[in-house]
């Protein structure tokens, strides 16, 4: 079957693909600091190629740093302030309410997958995390299936229904590296086997929270990732990688997480009534107990929003706050599902509600998250070279979420 | 001549030098794209030994990302909140003067260097631009010479008097890339002469200024530096090698300058009074125009500090205002020495004051720049592998100027 040139837009952009497979690839958790140490030792030979013949850059993802808002960007293509996923949940002030936003029914936003499927292009949508599959098959006419769930998906439901015989290897287990490589394995598979020519492959941060770049758990992911870089590169696929967000050591030199314990301390000071929005808290909190590099902070009517700002930006530890009206427009969050205050923390330093509110026996081997400021930029990699035009819209401050445009509209030569 | 394993301790860190040649080299403007880009092309073999069998990292460094900044903090060990040096100059409300701090006069604590000196170590410190090299030289009993005035030398004053012959080169012009490599030349040739035996050795920015990483200008640079590492490695040193500041493109897709003018937005605003300092100017503007990521504002007495700080907060392209409290305490700045506010721009934007006072011909070629807070993080080699306790220190918040202390006190083996 060959493969369509088709053209559509989403959400004010226009792309015009290629008559080759497109694949983008977020690779979730992956700080620059990966790919260079397993590159230096030789353990990704196609990831050099793709950056050596190909476009290389640092982009800058969407804040807060977490899983959800920056999927759902790359998906959409805008920030959260357009598709409004601002984290995993939020609290709404005027039901009383702490909603969970893993489904589509919050984004305001159509994704490009919808579109490209529209325009013609069969397109498939793989998720390491089960949570995410929703906001990616939103209206989506194609593939749609997360790894967690591999043995569970169902033509009526996911669009296919073979995914163990399609990978030829059983579902893996959700807190695994194997969960991840799986992902790829099946979006390779199915360009293998003609099944989809559009693709979204989108892995789970389970290796990055528990090791750091150098040790010998990320290394063996990342030579896994590789291997299957080269099998959707030898499948004729035009190749876009990029990341949700980086990762950082969150403790002590002595290895016990640096938690301030925001709810706590503000109750304190000021008194009670103040709620704390962890918007990194999901079902799968094994990762990084709850813990992460921003806040929302939802103030009482007995306190002053400004003062309240003011003290928690002379804490240590803490190195922005914004007010709703600053975090809507230079964070580029959905104004009406934050807090009064949004809370950044330092590169070492992760944001808890109480003591009691977050089980530290999870995170005992060490704490490495996200969140803040310092897990922002994030590699992008695309296989081709791009042309002049997209090398200087590149040069300016590209985004994590411009990975389609660049990997379906950028490239010098549409095919090869 | 045999090497002393001295000690000693400088601003509150203890230092015990191993009996080999000890060497830091800060790249100046050194993102890390431009090591992933040389490495990955297989340009810098030396490096990526060093990074696979020492110790490799992003470490952060001091605020504004500008060079005497950071290199007064390298040599150090220190904020600048402690040495003093917080830009190439600041505004004296006291005297109404504008000074420049390219002198060891403004500095407030000790370095490394002179304390290594005073143990007996041999030391020697190679800068590329002079404006440097009376910090470098303050108090030292050594060598003390800049590539830029490298035939200028004379025992008396810099501890040598034939760099030319020592080089086996003529000084280079300051606008090139020689300088930058004739400084490790210099170095690499004072190790095989024996007549140092712990060095700084401090290069210059034009080429980061100048090409971005992927450009053939900065790939034949980075394979040269390469070279001189791979000759300080031969000699027997332990490098360390950091960056001040990493670089960004700062400019439009059309190409032209993304630049806010502060002096004339304020004036506009609130009325004339104001005075924008850029600590980035100095005597080497055709690098950069005098325009870079970081503004402090001095704010007349006719307006507020609070509206003028929330207006300029405001402002598209600016990222973070803090008043003169918060950038003694959150940028580790001295108080003393620093605006009623700093101010510090996006990836992609530059502060000036008015157009009138840049000349935009120095930069048409395009602007890279640095200062704020996305040219904070800087690569970090050590070229021996860490101790279990300088690992675990490393991986909470490494700074870029703790680089004197992984390089001396970390390796797991002192020698070998």
């Amino acid at each position: 079957m060959s493969i369509a040139a088709v053209s559509f837009s989403a959400n004010g952009r226009h792309y015009s693909t290629p008559d080759r497979p497109v694949v983008v690839v977020c690779l979730d958790g992956c700080a620059d600091e990966y790919l260079d140490a397993a590159s230096s030792r030789g353990l990704m030979p196609n990831l050099v190629r793709m950056s050596i013949e190909g476009f290389r850059c640092m982009a800058r993802g969407a804040l807060p740093s977490f899983t959800n808002v920056n999927n759902s960007s790359i998906v959409t293509g805008v920030p959260p302030s357009v598709h409004g996923i601002g984290g995993n949940f939020f609290y709404d002030s005027t039901t009383g309410q702490e909603v969970m936003m893993n489904s589509a029914r919050y984004l305001r936003a159509g994704t490009i997958l919808a579109a490209a499927a529209k325009a013609g292009r069969r397109v498939a949508v793989v998720t390491a995390k089960e949570k995410l599959r929703d906001i990616f098959a939103h209206e989506l006419n194609g593939i749609a299936f997360s790894s967690e769930k591999a043995g569970l998906a169902r033509t009526e439901t996911h669009g296919i229904g073979d995914v163990e015989q399609l990978v030829g290897k059983p579902t893996p287990p959700i807190y695994s590296g194997e969960a991840s490589l799986y992902v790829l394995e099946a979006g390779a598979a199915l360009l293998r086997d003609r099944r989809a020519d559009f693709l979204y492959l989108s892995t789970t941060d389970f290796i990055q929270h528990k090791f750091d770049p150098d040790s010998g758990g990320a290394l063996e992911f990342y030579a896994g990732v590789d291997v299957q870089l080269g099998r959707l590169l030898e499948w004729g696929a035009v190749v876009g990688i990029t990341a949700d967000h980086g990762m950082n050591s969150k403790q002590h030199p002595d290895g016990s997480p640096n938690v301030l314990y925001l709810e706590t301390l503000l109750v304190e000071n000021f008194g009670p009534g103040f709620r704390v929005i962890l918007p990194i808290t999901d079902p799968y909190v094994v990762h990084h107990g709850a813990l992460g590099s921003f806040a929302a902070v939802h103030v009482p009517s007995t306190a002053s929003i400004a003062d309240v700002g003011r003290w928690l930006m002379d804490l240590d530890g803490v190195t922005e706050v914004h007010t709703r009206a600053s975090a809507a427009r230079k964070l580029e969050l959905p104004e009406d599902r934050i807090g009064d205050l949004a809370v950044l923390s330092a590169r070492d330093v992760v944001l808890g509600r109480t003591p009691a509110c977050h089980d530290l026996k999870a995170i005992e081997g060490g704490l490495r998250s996200h969140g803040g400021r310092y897990e922002e930029m994030v590699p992008l990699i695309v296989s081709r070279p791009l042309r002049r035009e997209y090398l200087r819209k590149a040069a300016c401050d590209p985004r994590n979420f411009d990975i389609f445009d660049l990997t379906i509209n950028g490239p010098l030569v549409p095919d090869c």
